[in-house]
């Protein structure tokens, strides 16, 4: 994670900058990852305010102007619009260029953006694990990876050259990097993610809906344990709208799952199974120890929220 | 919160010295509100623990000892301890003393505690919406009820001056107080808390029993939104088997509610409808942006995870 003094490539263009974007530019930049950072972004008050914060070096409203020339090419916008940036990109990228993607689905942008990539452009879809409720170029930080995942989902006959420079890449933003198989991820992030979010937007909704609990009283009391939900129920809803309709099989799979187990447990509270209760609720806490000691989460109790002094 | 020259009580004692009745024992200690703070648990290995830590005045094994001459008498134990406890402990109240509990279900403390409340004692059922993943007298800390909301469920016929001083207690130990019926705060708890409960140790039970996903692939990742739900889901076992055994309508009534969004959210990810999704999604927001507003929740993304200095 510290700072080289040979950049890994001369020119990095960012397509989108919302919080993975910009988290991204302020990662490549802590590292000393490319001599260039140029952002291209459909909306231009998203790049009056890139210009603003100044994490670019040159900001375009134009993408063909945006991706000339450059080494690193990374789509970091919904998914929906990848087949289209694909195709308006794919004339203006340099031979040799890697072109990536930052998306949370992998088999979809397989499927949309390969038919697009030329000759000679090396093409290597990844997802880093990573991210907050927040969006827009004004959420990103440069320590949002840090010790974080980032899954690389290459194609058959992948340059391995490519492949060693992206790892590399990911590795200098702070991330942790595994090779997988597409298809894999998308079950992977299915129950570690998008089902997760799915249902966290689920019971939001419907606490929202009830008229025998106010809105009011939702909020007041939602320490214990609602809150929690809420969390995850904040994030951007273009992108999280176009992770289910792209990772549609994966989700109804685990989402069924998920269903299934719900019921038993549902009849054991109508049947009183106090037993079937106990030992669910005993096994789910060594989860959580060994999530956190993989780091990949935070000790303190309620996530810290009862700390004395936040920063 | 400041502590008084006059303490409410002469002697308080707490039933239980898991993470609620500590925490009650240092914030009794904080804001002075007891001459003398009496602590009974059944297990001596946690009463050794509590002597060790010191937040009590005197430590009992036996627990008509403990109650003897007290002023109020709170149970901190899990719901299904509570009929057997007030048996117990009824022959022992002084005429005059406040009897009342920490439970997370109201409906059921009125049942299995008040047939054996005796004539001059005061039966004032109470839930701080407070808590952490943790357990044990070493989790309490003083802060824990800080800005927090705690219910009193008074029976019809409650003397308003017993009302009035258990008030006054729990606003120095740090929360709002608000008075509700039994009944409305089990439906309120069953969608805040009981519920959200539920799904979280359901959705770790679900990823635990996949085989196609290793237990390694759901702990790496986690960072994608899961790791979330396993918080709650790290609660004490005992605790939360009562609630369900306790509060069964409620949480199967919101439970069921639950159940039926999500089947249209299936239905809405089986047949690609976008807008369903991107509408609930966005709605879902604005509860945040509330919760956080009403000082119920940290504004930090990512509940401060990614902060740079940890105290």
């Amino acid at each position: 994670m510290s700072a080289d003094p040979q950049p890994l490539f001369s020119k990095v263009t960012l397509i989108g900058a919302g919080l993975i974007g910009s988290s991204l530019a302020h990662a490549i930049r802590r590292a000393g990852l490319a001599a260039h950072v140029a952002v291209h972004d459909a909306r231009d008050e998203v790049l009056a305010e890139v210009k603003a914060i100044g994490f670019a070096d040159s900001v375009h409203s134009d993408i063909e102007a945006a991706v000339t020339d450059a080494d690193l090419v990374v789509f970091a916008t919904p998914l929906g619009s990848f087949g289209g940036l694909a195709e308006r990109v794919a004339p203006h990228l340099k031979r040799g260029a890697i072109l990536s993607d930052t998306g949370s689905v992998k088999g979809c942008v397989i499927r949309d953006v390969g038919p697009f990539v030329p000759e000679g452009v090396h093409f290597i879809p990844a997802h880093p694990v990573a991210g907050t409720e927040q969006s827009g170029p004004g959420a990103g930080f440069a320590e949002l990876f840090d010790g974080r995942w980032c899954i690389l989902t290459p194609v058959a006959g992948t340059d391995a050259g490519a492949l060693s420079t992206l790892t590399q890449f990911w590795h200098r933003c702070g991330c942790e990097v595994e090779i997988m198989e597409a298809r894999h991820h998308d079950l992977v992030l299915a129950i570690t993610s998008h089902v997760p979010h799915l249902i966290a937007y689920n019971i939001v909704g419907t606490a929202d809906d009830l008229q025998t609990v106010t809105q009011g009283e939702v909020i007041k009391y939602s320490a214990g344990g609602f809150r929690d939900f809420t969390r995850i129920a904040a994030s951007d809803p273009t992108m999280w709208r176009d992770v289910f309709l792209n990772n549609r099989d994966a989700v109804l799979e685990m989402l069924g799952r998920f269903m299934e187990d719900l019921n038993v447990l549902q009849r054991a509270i109508r049947w009183g199974d106090g037993d079937a209760l106990f030992n669910l609720f005993t096994r789910t806490r060594a989860i959580r120890r060994s999530i956190v000691s993989a780091g990949q989460e935070v000790a303190e109790a309620n996530f810290g929220r009862n700390r004395k002094t936040p920063s």
